[in-house]
């Protein structure tokens, strides 16, 4: 099989490296150019030991690295990159995959309020399909460029999906309170995310306000077609990989929850639903592209507990972005993603 | 000054060696008996290698030791062993500390629906006092027989308690989404506590019921003066200790939080509440008797939520035990109880 | 391609699990069988969660499963089961082989000296091929029977092999400081690896004699052909997979370290000498079969210091299994064993 | 009692929080300045929560500071800083306690081989005490000027010390096998000590030569009184606080180890030697000012092995130097430091 030619921009962080991992694992995709500024020259094995005899390429200067050639270009970068070479790549007839946040909020001026920067290209943003495939698969399969989701928005999506989209719950009652590991906050040198601060060692942060809440209600009220109150509350959980986000909601009528859920996953590839009762792991799914789900009613009232997990550099991130990428150049969804997690 | 005799009941699980270490460090005690059935002979100091040359003591066997020549006894047993000895002790004139759970619930049908045997001495359940200092502290002054409260409920109760007995929130409107280091599962020999099982991993647990769940609900009702709604989902973190309560409920009222809670606990010397904006950190309590709270309203919306952290085997168990025993021998009520957490 | 056909006795360990996720993802085997008397009836991927739609298996009682169709039998149980069911298998023509120690050392009173117990075929030791390929590769191709190396075994003799074999360092001069994460302790209801136990601690253990020392005297003995003198002291890491062996000897001439290592190890697939200075990983092997090292002389002295690291859940345990069960039954010997490290 | 008074410089390590926390428990001494240029004029206790409601104070300029009125200054600084301005406070009659390295060595060309800079106070290396109490505490009950030791010089040191002064190892065979947490490497926002990237892994570092073997050899030697030969590996342990090291050397001639050492540290407050057999913890120190040590040799060889842990940031950093500082003022050794290692 021809394989795909993918480029690569800003392949120094966490969703970069991953992206290493999984596409040097996949059958039909082959990695033509990975750029940094700042490792310029160096192989991608040095700074990865762990791709050693798995990766040969080199980290090239983005000043000079042409991605016109590529089928796909992956943004591995902070956000305000993506949206600056979209528009370029878009009219070379290179599909993009943004994992960053620059094309997921439909709102330009919302962006704006949220990252604090003016847009480069809004007139994109109606164009860019939210790249969650459990609801937009057909139009990812259409689609130039993709709105890669964010990691909580991912796991909360996914949890709450069943039971808005059938109304069983009241929108105006949403709590979702996650819990990520430390890896979600990227690899930057910053104080608070040393071993020393965040082992032993349990915070919620930006309670006030955290820049997934705009994107997890514009993906929610998509979903119920009516507004939605949210409270979103995360916090740092002394790991390096998953997600965990306990959901609660008010039922508004009686519904089989099991049967609900298990129903509305049935064909999906990645969403697993456990049986009643039970209460996934986090490390169940790390390293792998699941989303594991279990619901539960305590003691039969009215509010329902969602407990939703998934890796976010995978599902979260990375492992995503490849099943849209699948969806989007004709391979099987599941292409390249079938690993098993590590246990223990 | 003389001191008091302490005689400790079940020494060899976690609750049993932080009052060892407390109680090492206390000016007016003196631990002169320590039981164990497994351990008995053996120095305390060759099981906990922390305390060599701090504490000279050694196990003895419980059927063989009589503890009434104490002044005052603390049980760190299983549930259902101090309601089998405390008749007798109080008959002695010794007082009891109860940390496990036996003297908790007021009703003795529901402790048996809850914990699975028939209680002992359903008699002592009227006089036991619930031994959390900031709600019955003239009541533990007197007591000769202390409930100590679990660690969850402490730190949610201390969350909830400035809302609810003002009217400021909706009682029926409760969630607890509370986090605890595994310590909390106690020092057993268990498969899903083991390291290789526990770290890099998170997940939630008896969300269809927990032990705590009518400890807490019993608490709040007495504070509130009314029936409470609450969901409670307890997660096991991995880390040693600590305890993050994430408490959520809805507005009924405007009230100048910060002032509320700052103004609530102006005068308690173990509850410390953080500045506005501010998020405890779980290693900011960690070793001490602190239980800190920050206090949010996301966005000025309805919904006010708490963030609470204690230590589970401190201000959870056993520093809240010893603060129950200067109160009830009026000793100044933080004798022995101002260390300073370890940073990092 | 035909599958052959793998039995697993006593597949509720660490060791099991991971022949599991291995084989699950192995193109030319399937596994038909896993026993557990414990586990009996229940299905593996309740146990194991990881493996939900991955392995339909359930565990089989061993007293009735017959494994004499296997073509090859696993035994991934405690020291002992293995040599009172290896001869029955082997009669029947089944390839055995055991992860545990039964038939690791060649002398028999040697090995009840170590493991307590008589051995109940010693007949068989002489037969059995010690399973690592670096130096029995050809042999194993022939085995019907083999034991498998242990983890820190493993990574020693891997790191010292090049110096023994060209008699560069003095034998009589060796130190293997290892270290190992504590799945190595095994899937074990046991106290002093509880997370509250294990975590934020370092320890020593066995320096007066650990049941691996003969085994790798043994190996380095025959390497060097001469006596060794090798001091070992293992060490118990707070993570759950991964082995690091320091290794120290003394140069007894002149030698291009870097060279020798590089050239010793240029055709096998599984062992990746880093360049000259680097400092190996832990975890840039983990869940991979390979065995990265590193070889220092510091400051030009005469003491040189090998870094030897493996994941020992593999290289150290399944994953070596199966390389082999490759080289035995004619596979390419990498099939099935390319993972590629999680990072981070 | 009249308190001395206390000047920091560079609070905001964790060498300098460690200082703040047992010197707020410290009954004869009082912080009246802490220095920091990059935090001045915000409260200590609001970098360090831990210190909430036990330290008043602000960090404030150093370049404004007259730290002249205080009895003794600390440096908790970078390497390089206290060699600038110990001699205007020695002039001031204020005394020193350097805990950085720079009046560590004797000679002043090692020196600055080793830190690449040139000493500013060459003529000062003479008169500075190394603050090894063990060793030097009549030197440091005189002294003006503290080069307090580093970490892993105190636990090596501390280890060969009972069996070089006596002559019953071979100098020239010394190996130290040492482990530290993350904490050792400061805190400084270097993307190697991530919590993603130091988690679940293990490493040596530093091989081919670290800053701390001078120190540990110049200290051996003077010990010795011969030359001494010493290999010396560090690695980095998943774990925050705490040094583990592993000695070997080799015998020569008959001694009883066990009663060597237990002679040697009978009257050290600090030093603790473990009974025949024992393995020291890590986590048995945390805390506090102890160094534990035990004696192994292994099956009776010639091979002695040194098991040696202390809590880097207290014995071997902050604790040291307040153990020097009552040796310096004349307080009994141990005040302040009779901290209880949490468990768990």
């Amino acid at each position: 099989m021809d394989k795909i030619k993918i480029g690569i921009v800003g392949g120094t962080g966490y969703t970069g490296v991953e992206l290493l991992r999984l596409l040097a694992q996949h059958p039909a995709a082959e990695v033509v150019a990975i750029t940094s500024r700042s490792e310029a020259g160096q192989r991608v094995s040095d700074l990865f030991p762990s791709l050693r005899n798995h990766m040969a390429l080199s980290f090239s200067d983005p000043a000079i690295t042409d991605l016109r050639g590529c089928d796909v270009v992956f943004f591995a970068t902070p956000n305000g990159i993506a949206m600056q070479q979209a528009r370029a790549l878009l009219d070379a007839g290179v599909r993009v995959i943004d994992l960053a946040a620059d094309f997921r909020l439909k709102d330009a001026t919302e962006w704006e309020k949220w990252y604090g920067m003016p847009h480069a290209c809004p007139e994109l943003l109606a164009e860019a399909v939210y790249g969650l495939p459990e609801i937009n698969r057909e139009a990812i399969r259409k689609a130039r460029l993709i709105a890669n989701p964010g990691c909580y928005p991912t796991a909360i999506q996914l949890g709450f999906l069943p039971l808005l989209e059938t109304g069983a719950i009241d929108p105006a009652s949403l709590i979702a309170d996650a819990k990520s590991g430390v890896s979600g906050a990227g690899r930057k040198a910053e104080t608070h995310i040393l071993l020393a601060e965040a082992a032993e060692n349990f915070k919620a942060y930006g309670v006030g306000g955290h820049r997934h809440l705009p994107e997890i209600r514009q993906g929610l009220e998509a979903i119920a077609n009516k507004t939605v109150v949210l409270t979103f509350v995360p916090h740092l959980t002394p790991m390096i990989r998953g997600i965990h986000a306990t959901l609660y909601a008010t039922l508004q009528r009686e519904i089989d929850l099991q049967a609900l859920f298990e129903a509305r996953y049935a064909d999906e590839p990645f969403v697993d639903v456990l049986p009643q009762g039970a209460h996934p792991e986090t490390r169940s799914v790390r390293g792998t592209n699941l989303c594991r789900i279990a619901v539960h009613r305590p003691l039969g009232g009215d509010t329902v507990v969602i407990l939703s997990v998934i890796d976010n550099l995978v599902k979260g991130a990375a492992g995503q972005a490849i099943q849209n990428m699948n969806l989007m150049f004709g391979f099987a969804e599941t292409t390249g993603l079938a690993q098993i997690a590590l246990s223990p």
